[in-house]
């Protein structure tokens, strides 16, 4: 087994050792006992479990991207609503155990810096995906001339962020919040479509 | 010092142990010694640290309610606002720690039921106060005559939790939702102003 095949194996350990355990709660042990390892190779490859996590995140952000970035669809719109299905929706794999520890990792981000540098990376590359798609709607016409795709943008994310916040908090379906979102685009974002549209 | 002094100050106690060692870390020797009271003298009132929260995100909530109820305000646009400022402004002792703590308790209420009952009622309580003020401005013409209300005021209250959790993740200042909420109430729920807003 090679260098890169073991980081995936504790990866991959990572993520189920948070499902079952919490970030709170998590230990190298933990970690090392799902990836099926000593607590001792796994502080060969990582110092201490904010290493490891920070790593973790690293991971999760390559993930991330491959699974937003182009997406898919005919029109700036099509992509606009393509892109945030995919944010919404859970990786296949996903579980409602994970989005909790992730909202726990979040939590400590004031505490630790290597948390807050990474999650903000998620944040700003999806901020940047969405002021993309605005620029091609607004230059090709399918969006209001006169959005300012940045602040859209930024908007977008903070409602993503606080659907996911609530599926964690009130178990609250993001079903909701993709409905809203779907009509918040196509009666105020589609270029002169607001009065048929509404 | 009869009960409700005592409660009052296990309150009190317990925001400020929140705020020195967050959630995860909390124990009920933390909060006696931020009471000045014996350990035992706390499990008088509560028989665990989660009946205590429980009772605390009670005595939270009293305040959420006293705080944003009524909100300043000539006409139903200016009460959204004020209400929208009270919720992302923190109370005048807010700290950054306690938002930390209240996002670390939010991610733990999958595994707490009486957590989730008493976060979900903030968020009913938030929903049906923005309710009732896109109602009144609906029915005077303030508001576009075909907004959802409800919808509406979910989407709000997911945009406000979602501020709520950027700030404590990557430190984003509240004042951009602010202004990017403002923008949204004025150029998409104000009746016929859109044009001129833009």
């Amino acid at each position: 087994m090679n260098d890169g095949d073991t980081a995936d194996d504790i990866m991959d350990a990572t993520y189920r050792a948070l499902c079952t355990h919490g970030y709170a709660d998590l230990t190298m042990q933990d970690i090392a006992d799902e990836a099926e390892k000593s607590k001792a190779a796994l502080h060969y490859h990582y110092d201490s479990k904010h290493d490891l996590l920070c790593a973790f995140l690293e991971y999760l952000y390559d993930g991330f991207v491959d699974r937003i970035e182009d997406p898919d669809g005919e029109d700036p719109h099509e992509r606009l609503l393509s892109l945030v299905d995919s944010v919404l929706d859970k990786p296949d794999d996903g579980s409602e155990e994970f989005g909790t520890a992730i909202l726990e990792i979040r939590a400590h981000a004031p505490y630790e810096q290597g948390f807050r540098e990474r999650l903000t990376k998620f944040d700003d590359y999806l901020v940047d995906e969405l002021e993309a798609i605005l620029e091609d709607g607004i230059a090709d016409g399918t969006f209001e001339s006169d959005l300012d795709s940045e602040d859209t943008a930024r908007f977008i994310v903070t409602v993503l962020t606080g659907a996911a916040t609530e599926r964690v908090t009130t178990g609250r379906p993001v079903e909701c919040t993709r409905q809203t979102l779907r009509e918040y685009v196509e009666t105020h974002l589609l270029n002169g479509q607001r009065e048929v549209e509404a």
